[in-house]
């Protein structure tokens, strides 16, 4: 199946941190326009570093002009007031896409894994070469911390791509079948 | 003290219903220009419901041209998935303030009681009492799922006027020498 060329913006926003990746859709093949990360000044009050995620992906949209955001919704935190904390971070980012009148999918940690590797459960090294297998990625695109958000991005491309991938495989075998574009060469 | 003529925008952001309060600061005197609910459709999805609320912000703030913007930062939650949504519906308000370039302060519901009442541990109807006692509303304005929102605005003028009030009173005596204007007579 072709799909329409596309570009999508993944973020993975946190309160100190904020990793985002462009990646662009043509001709079926993935490649990374740009991964990096957003640090936030710790000396900054939390409203003040707020402002600057919302600047900071109002700036990444009006670069790369994407046509989705997908986001991180995680299950997990320290505490309730980080989790507070981080549901603000999320939201301003989330803002910033709908300010833009760009629509906005969330997708869980487990999710992104699935989609991406067929197992909810894999690792992040697991998940790294599967990405570096899937993506076209130039050399100074290497920000590790960016890598989260890459993987959201295309999370969301190959739920677009193959609905199917919502649901879990009952075994390997199925999802190799399905997957056969996934299967790296020895 | 005479303080400038202002306009502030209390908000009380949540997942199923945000309470919104405008109110106007005219020689020295309070009155609530707008109090109401934004009441987010269960049927919708998050992302729905926090477009939604960015939205509605938006249009608040475009009606009212409020100087500044006063939020409640809540200290407590059901649980942690709650709180990450909480903190989403709060990150898209702020969002919308910040779009505007309007400041954003952000208190805590102690705050609130304790600028308004000299009582961090006041009920509702302690506080609910002499907000109706500092602000003149009208009859329209009765909404009480508002209350909240009315009392942030209230509390971030007085932190204005008053920037001691950020602390503790030692006792009632010192609280009602510093605050005679808030002594209800009987």
């Amino acid at each position: 199946m072709q799909t329409k060329e596309q570009i999508i913006l993944g973020i993975d926003p946190g309160t100190n941190i904020m990793g985002y990746g462009v990646i662009q859709i043509k001709n079926n093949s993935i490649s990374v326009l740009k991964m990096n990360v957003l640090k936030l000044d710790k000396q900054k009050t939390h409203i003040e570093r707020l402002k600057d995620i919302f600047e900071g992906v109002t700036a990444i949209i009006e670069e790369n002009h994407p046509d989705s955001v997908a986001i991180e919704e995680p299950f997990y935190g320290k505490n309730i007031q980080s989790m507070l904390k981080l549901g603000r971070a999320q939201g301003v980012a989330i803002a910033a896409a709908m300010h833009n009148n760009i629509p906005v999918y969330e997708y869980s940690p487990r999710k992104v894994k699935l989609a991406i590797t067929g197992k909810g459960s894999a690792s992040k090294e697991q998940l790294a070469a599967m990405l570096h297998h899937l993506a076209e990625f130039k050399e100074e695109h290497a920000c590790l911390d960016a890598t989260d958000a890459v993987g959201i991005a295309i999370c969301h491309y190959l739920q677009c791509k193959y609905p199917s991938n919502e649901k879990s495989y009952s075994n390997w075998k199925t999802f190799l079948t399905k997957n056969s574009d996934r299967i790296i060469p020895q």
